[in-house]
């Protein structure tokens, strides 16, 4: 059926389209079924919204993000059909009986997620299939082959590597660190990074406080002529639009499935190039995975990479605690940027580890002889040209270093001081996460959790322990009284 | 924030408010988060859509679905805050990781589920929680107080009874006679059926063709001073409105995890007040359980009774087949009427069901003695009685019999003929029902499957099988494809 295409300026999160009662009956469709809209070679599936009143017969209302895959605007036809019934909802419930799927059925999966034929709920019903059953490293390579073939890739020049962390740690800024000091030793790095899924604030949240993350398959060659090394988000990109989708899923219960995980990350990978590809698996108590998990997951990575043909080296570390100071995008950023200006008061923590990693990448691609890696790093870092890498990608990305000191905090903030003297022992990561998130991180930029005092350090009475910051007063109270019932600081 | 309400016209499957862009801003709110509008002493929690242009920034246009809770029209003032995060999404999560929930915490996610704080996709996740990890007998007792608490309750006059089907076999109409004959007895029958869950249409699905069967509680009483029974959908009731959300986000994927089905039964038997209630557990290949699995249904059930109060006898019926020729709501229907109107053609598998099932229901409630049942039903059935006491309820219920046959069936079909001459072995249950469903069914009426042939019949060359009917040829096209493909109709 031919309709004309009324645009509503609507962000739903989703494609929607309104249809006028009477058309809905002529079409044969209900609201929450399905059409196909197609506009010369493009096409999508939305769900559909019905109305008496917001519309004529003969027109169907979008939401923007239907304007945007068609190009359309108002007063252009449309063809409009019920969408055929996604064959993958049948393989979805397979998965839930926790049976294999073959390539061709993992293919269908990925594919109509990536065409918008299946729903939100029907993506949630198989991310929690895969959190439960789990999945065969065949599967997670198709998963992975999927991925792929949907997405973008990207042809760059020189030794391409890269560092990425599982997750889960809260703070734990490195990449921006690692990133600035491994480009400055003349590797190419391109970077791209999720938004938050377990944690307050994933690494392109924190980048985006200072420069814009968002860029096109084009704009990231435009950056690559620049400078040597980008930190964007993977989203914008298309390099993986399924697992984009995924996330944003997985996200609504801080689910973080395994083969998921795997699959993500190494997508990702593969799509922008990289050879050499170094993973931080930070495990332990309130860290997302535990010794065991983490050496398992290590032999996966590993496996995949060869499969792959990458050089992956997986490190173990300690993810028993946060890692810096601050916990929500802008107090990262702050972090970051203090840690790269070599600060008196920098965040010795945060620097420690980035320097390991870095010396572990300089390492695994032959920068600098085994031994050397860390003094490497150390090298780049006091002489100012990590900071000056730095300073580089971010003008290259548009952006200015001097926004994370021009931009204020949130509005509203909650001390928390101790009742009591004593020595830290450790403080929780998914609850320090969880609370950061309630507080609006990392949406509100400027929201979060400060820790003035970590692990080891001795408190007296009434002194500062932490602060809060969020940007509504309903989410600070939320957040406060997660903090009052689950005590994420334990002491010794 | 005090907003002006815009109503939308629009019925978007839940409750959806759109915020001006600059007004979610300030009550720094984005798409997809969820706002709690109150006014007077009602509230309810919504997803938002963010816009620019469809209205103004001191405006909230509203869904019909929060136009209905909150009772407003164009112009009202209503409050608008940042939902609190619902404590349930972490309960949701431990359920996930199959830990057990305690009375609290189960009934705290069927709070949320009413007053709509969790999202479509959440429930999902709780759905697929308790399909993979199960529920212990004291969860499914707490579900079922949470449910009924939740909900509205019927006080009848009479001795109370009921008879449920756990579905999942195509066809198997029995309700509308099994509740024609025992009310023609005198037994007080509140049948509320639900729609299609697992199967191409419910029993409320099917009355729907001639009658309403969406009432008001008041409405109930004033059907209970017309006659002593009633065939209506227990969802416009608002006896389980924690069950109908439920049921709603199961049938995106045709789940009906054990938990949830033994909760959603009992809790709307208990709250029409049902002492006598008689279950019909189908089982075997292609229906919903197996004969193990039927026994160990039995038995919760039993137990469940005790504990609730109730008298429940539960039997075991040969599943493996549909049963009557129609599968769909007005092929249904008009099988129901062959059986109450005595018609030479009538589906004879259908009439002995339904006799035995009333035969047990009369014994049970001492309507007759012990082994007599049976020949009471089919004197009712034979008498007119059971007929005249059909009519009389769909009267009640402002509906006409006359339109099982006034009404046409759908304007495509297609007739499917045998390609070699043999015997039928068995119809699959499973695959009948996804083909009728794929063919429209419940939701257009005059859709499904009509059977020529079944079990035992022998089949000449060429001739007629069965035909599907279907609003829409694409739906049509899908329901052969899946017909041609999964072969429900084995020969021996």
């Amino acid at each position: 059926m031919k309709l004309k295409v009324k645009v509503l300026k609507l962000l739903a999160g989703r494609p929607v389209v309104v249809l006028h009662f009477n058309t809905a009956g002529k079409l044969s469709v209900r609201v929450d079924d399905r059409v196909l809209i197609e506009r010369k070679t493009k096409s999508i599936v939305s769900v559909v919204d019905v109305s008496t009143g917001l519309l004529k017969e003969n027109e169907i209302a979008v939401s923007n993000e239907v304007v945007k895959r068609l190009n359309l605007k108002d007063g252009d036809n449309v063809e409009v059909n019920i969408a055929e019934q996604p064959e993958s909802i049948e393989l979805i419930h397979k998965k839930l009986e926790c049976h294999h799927l073959n390539k061709k059925e993992v293919h269908e999966i990925i594919q109509d997620i990536v065409k918008n034929a299946l729903t939100e709920t029907e993506i949630a019903y198989f991310v929690s299939a895969v959190y439960k059953c789990g999945m065969s490293m065949n599967e997670v390579r198709y998963l992975i082959d999927s991925i792929v073939s949907t997405g973008k890739k990207l042809k760059l020049k020189g030794k391409i590597a890269d560092k990425h962390s599982i997750g889960g740690v809260a703070g734990n800024r490195t990449s921006p660190i690692v990133i600035s000091i491994c480009a400055a030793a003349g590797l190419t790095l391109p970077k791209t990074s999720s938004r938050a899924i377990t944690s307050a604030a994933g690494t392109a949240d924190v980048i985006e406080t200072i420069s814009r993350v968002d860029f096109s398959v084009k704009e990231i060659y435009k950056i690559f002529k620049k400078t040597n090394a980008c930190l964007v988000w993977g989203g914008s990109l298309g390099l993986a639009p399924a697992d984009d989708r995924l996330i944003q899923i997985e996200k609504l219960l801080h689910l973080d499935p395994e083969p998921q995980l795997l699959a993500s990350i190494l997508s990702k990978k593969i799509a922008v190039g990289s050879k050499y590809v170094l993973i931080d698996i930070p495990y332990g108590t309130s860290a997302k995975v535990s010794k065991k998990q983490a050496l398992d997951l290590k032999e996966k990575f590993q496996n995949l990479g060869k499969d792959f043909d990458m050089n992956i080296k997986c490190v173990l570390t300690d993810g028993t605690n946060p890692v810096g100071r601050g916990i929500g995008p802008l107090l990262e950023i702050r972090d970051i940027l203090s840690v790269l200006k070599r600060e008196r008061k920098r965040p010795l923590d945060l620097e420690k580890k980035s320097i390991f990693l870095s010396g572990q990448l300089l390492e695994m691609t032959e920068t600098t002889k085994k031994g050397d890696g860390e003094k490497l790093a150390e090298e780049l870092l006091n002489s100012g040209e990590a900071l000056r890498k730095f300073e580089e990608i971010i003008s290259a990305q548009k952006g200015d270093i001097n926004r994370a000191k021009n931009t204020k905090l949130s509005k509203f903030k909650k001390d928390i001081f101790a009742k009591t003297p004593g020595k830290i022992k450790s403080v929780n990561n998914k609850k320090i996460n969880l609370i950061a998130r309630l507080a609006g991180s990392p949406a509100d930029k400027g929201s979060g959790i400060y820790l003035y005092k970590i692990r080891s350090d001795r408190v007296r009475k009434n002194e500062k322990i932490l602060t809060i910051y969020s940007e509504s007063k309903i989410r600070l109270k939320d957040a406060v009284d997660c903090y009052l019932k689950s005590k994420p600081i334990a002491y010794l």
